[in-house]
């Protein structure tokens, strides 16, 4: 599969596109500045040895890909996506998008939208937005030599967008566990907070999540 | 301890009661209608063989509660808390009320405080309110001879507050995560919305949350 990631120069949006690219999928790496992302993408060839990585700007890598991930901060959607809206036309977008702020009184505030996801869903919308891939620490899925123990939580309105995204999780050897609707994307994405609070207290790199009883 | 549950005589406080009470703490079931409290500690004192657990007005067990625990409806928590600031003053309060809009357009709205937690709060201000126990199936709490396979996630302002938290969970067999600040509550209460997503869909009553990589 030919997988786009806009903000794929981030340690997340790498991360994810170098297991995909040992899964056997081709990974198109798009950031605001094109030279960066091609500068990634050779960088990530060299170190994970797989030629089908490139580089482009954001709106050529939407253009590319099948699939395409925001791996993009949360504040600026609203300038960031609307000129993707045709190159995202029809196409399953996964949003790993979690507005977390650093430093303020709350670490967590869901945008207006309820969610990222949501708000992404409002600028993109003739595209299948899923919600998923927040809580896989970048630490995790850059040591591709082992497994990551952490379930991939996924919601969104599109039963065949979802199962692009268990096909992919699978890909790196995760469980998908459906979330039912997009609306359940808010709860999603705060777990971000909580795992970001618990790699700081118990000073880890790679607190994950799962869930029991299934 | 003296624990007074609040709200008690639902499923997911008298679940809590139970195991305590199996722990060797005192119960005080909590309900605004006070024959209704009375009658659940009864039905409990039989069914669990545990002579320690009573039923009052939820005004009378914040009076006796050591520890204060709120198995209340997010609604109404306005109207509910203020004539119970004085009891809970200097109190732990352990919040595990979570706003969850079943058949609505989204199953999970934090209230405008941030959080049911951030609300109790403001509403109990000598109160040490700590965030927790909002994700331990009822189902689960209610089947007291098997282990329950659950993390605590806890979050507040109060180191101590959060040590009996700890204790608390031990007292059941869970282990506590530390969340940091109440500001994190959001989240906390937020997963609920995932979990009763997750029974739904997957036909289980159930379901629970684990940290990973810790």
């Amino acid at each position: 599969m030919n997988i786009a990631i806009l903000g794929g120069t981030g340690k997340e949006g790498a991360g994810l596109g170098a297991r995909w690219a040992l899964a056997g999928h081709s990974i198109i790496i798009g950031s605001r500045d094109e030279e960066r992302a091609r500068a990634k993408a050779a960088e990530m060839r060299e170190k994970i040895q797989r030629i089908t990585i490139i580089g482009h700007s954001n709106l050529d890598a939407a253009r590319l890909g099948e699939v395409i991930v925001l791996a993009l901060p949360a504040l600026g959607l609203d300038t960031t996506l609307p000129p993707l809206r045709e190159a995202c036309a029809g196409k399953v977008v996964i949003s790993t998008v979690v507005a977390l702020t650093f430093g303020g009184p709350r670490l967590f505030t869901p945008p207006p939208a309820g969610s990222a996801a949501e708000e992404a869903q409002a600028l993109l919308p003739e595209a299948k937005v899923v919600a998923a891939f927040h809580h896989i620490a970048a630490h995790e899925l850059a040591e591709t030599d082992h497994a990551i123990e952490c379930d991939l939580l996924a919601c969104g309105g599109d039963a065949a967008a979802k199962g692009i995204v268990v096909e992919l999780g699978s890909s790196m050897g995760l469980r998908t566990i459906d979330v039912g609707p997009l609306t359940n994307a808010g709860p999603i994405e705060g777990i971000t907070a909580i795992l970001a609070t618990v790699n700081r207290r118990y000073k880890l790199k790679n607190s994950g999540i799962k869930i029991t009883g299934l």
